[in-house]
């Protein structure tokens, strides 16, 4: 893993959204690290007008010095061997602040306690400080992302060609770590989340499915969902193949899984609303007599976070933007048939959006090998 | 992954602990998990007097009802589309309640503030009402936390000898991918978290090093921290070796917090408290004058999650019980020399611990390749 740059117009961006008199004080471990680089595991970072001091504990004081180095990021580290240790520095950091500002949709309520007990300033809830400038993601961020899903495609070119003629080993599981090693060796940190791969008329009916021991067989409906992680960014994916041929039934569904996700595609753009998206999608499919089967959101932000801002769902109050970067993944799924799920990754362009994803999903043939 | 049962006997533990009229709300996943066998990541659970409803989404009604199936657990499952709809099903679950007893250490303020506004009870904060329960593991348990660390020991008897004789293409990387690999095949679900190979006078000095494409050299330290996940249940597990032939300090550190360690699994047993286990290895390492290169705890509970209760550290609160899991895991680190963890993972009994991982660690030797 390198530390990629971080942008000191992160943090002017978060300063320039706090009032007179205060400081922020940032818990979420992506919030940290979007702002300074620090990937461990234990980190309170508290941003002043002028200052960032970034408290954590013994594990990380070196690490956390050194990355943000690498980040190009002006950094005080403070370590504390104890939690208490750990506020007692927070405390000093924030001692000529009139509030310290806190994330309500991280901290606990029995954080909150704690630290309403050790600071010497009003605690202020609020929520998005830093979430409102991590969802516009900046060129590296589309370039790791983007390079995240390069090697999910071309994991997926080699392991899907098996789908064609399943053998008895070739297992869900068997699916997954094929995919899982190949993004390994083409220079992925990891999975992006745990590897989706879903069989057959029950397996495949469930939207989150881990992988088993249950063999492909021959006529399953197979939905692989399956991202790279490089660089702390996520690549999101999903393909449906038929193992052997399609029944008609089959063909019917994924054809209109299809049309639904390119008329949500085909959506995308700044200005449009994240519920539109979703609606559209939702449309094709009830047009089809499939709105039943859908039985989920359409889509949701990446980076960082395998999910995050903004959501593309019914209730959605989001409106998309240049630099989104978000999956659109319509479904359909019945317990005895099985399900379908077709999922591109995109980021929202000036007048559009790129699609990041590139494997092949016009038809559920599983594809033939690479020829390279 | 299969669905272990789930003794029921867990379920009348948390009501036991309910006082009249009250509800409990169980949002933390780990402790949803825990009663009701459901994996998946959106849920919200209701323990009244007399029933236990998990409401989630679209995603994982199917899901739900047949892991709770597979577990044997008493469930009903609800399910909302939209998370409004959630609560709707929450608040209907808790009509007959005087007050819903919410979990302070895992609910967010964000989230507090909308239960408080949908919910139609007063909202109690409560800490450790399942975590209590949770932290002494059963005869399942136990068996599959011992079956992830013999996997973890059988990966490493594989991988470790590799060390003796570096090659240009053994990176820290490399080493993690054979290891996790490994795991795979011998049937854990994956790691149990992020493995650690932290190689050399710099990477081995940071205790949570992530696996760079450093080669390892002859004569570096090399930290492997690793686990694997059987079930849901980790396992954890350090070794440190050189590679190649030791220098006379790498001896006499590693010997150091060999001797730290094994006081530390010496001391462990119903009773003792947390802080003493602690205390025995720093003492230990004092006395070496390595008390200022032990920059971190000394354990750390482990099961449903990596790190759990009960910690060991210089402010823990917690005595030892049977049933409770937990690693020992003194260290030593100094940028420019590297570092030395021993990490084993022990379960208390009766009289004492019983140590789960086996992997030797009398010397910072590569063992021999396993004979079999």
């Amino acid at each position: 893993m390198t530390t990629p740059r971080v942008d000191a117009g992160r943090v002017d961006l978060v300063r320039s959204g706090m009032a007179e008199g205060e400081v922020l004080l940032v818990s979420d471990l992506s919030n940290v690290r979007w702002l300074s680089g620090f990937t461990g595991s234990s980190a309170l970072l508290v941003v002043t007008p002028s200052t960032s001091v970034l408290v954590t504990d013994g594990r990380y004081g070196a690490q956390a010095r050194r990355q943000a180095d690498a980040a190009g990021v002006e950094l005080e580290v403070r370590v504390g061997a104890t939690q208490a240790e750990m506020l007692e520095h927070v405390a000093d950091a924030a001692s000529a602040a009139t509030s310290i500002v806190f994330e309500a949709e991280h901290a606990t309520v029995a954080q909150h306690r704690r630290w309403a007990a050790a600071l010497p300033r009003p605690l202020v809830a609020a929520s998005g400080r830093v979430e409102a400038g991590r969802r516009r993601k900046d060129e590296r961020e589309i370039d790791a992302i983007a390079r995240a899903a390069s090697i999910a495609d071309a994991a997926l070119a080699e392991v899907a060609p098996l789908l064609a003629e399943p053998g008895p080993h070739l297992t869900e599981a068997r699916v997954r770590d094929l995919l899982e090693i190949r993004m390994r060796e083409l220079g992925a940190s990891g999975p992006s989340y745990e590897t989706i791969v879903a069989s057959g008329p029950v397996h495949a009916a469930l939207p989150h499915h881990r992988p088993t021991s249950r063999p492909v067989e021959r006529g399953d409906l197979v939905i692989i969902d399956v991202g790279a992680l490089v660089d702390g960014y996520h690549s999101d994916m999903t393909r449906t193949y038929v193992a052997g041929r399609a029944t008609d039934e089959q063909e019917r569904v994924y054809a209109a899984v299809l049309e639904a996700q390119m008329a949500g595609l085909a959506a995308v753009g700044p200005g449009a609303t994240a519920r539109s998206i979703d609606s559209v999608c939702r449309e094709v499919l009830d047009g089809h007599g499939l709105g039943e089967w859908f039985t989920h959101g359409t889509g949701h932000g990446v980076g960082l976070l395998i999910h995050e801002e903004p959501y593309l769902n019914r209730v959605s109050e989001a409106v998309l933007a240049e630099g989104d970067v978000v999956t659109v993944e319509p479904g359909a799924y019945s317990e005895g048939f099985g399900g379908v799920r077709v999922e591109d990754l995109v980021v929202v362009t000036s007048d559009g959006c790129r699609v990041l994803t590139a494997s092949p999903k016009d038809s559920p043939c599983p594809p033939s090998p690479p020829t390279t």
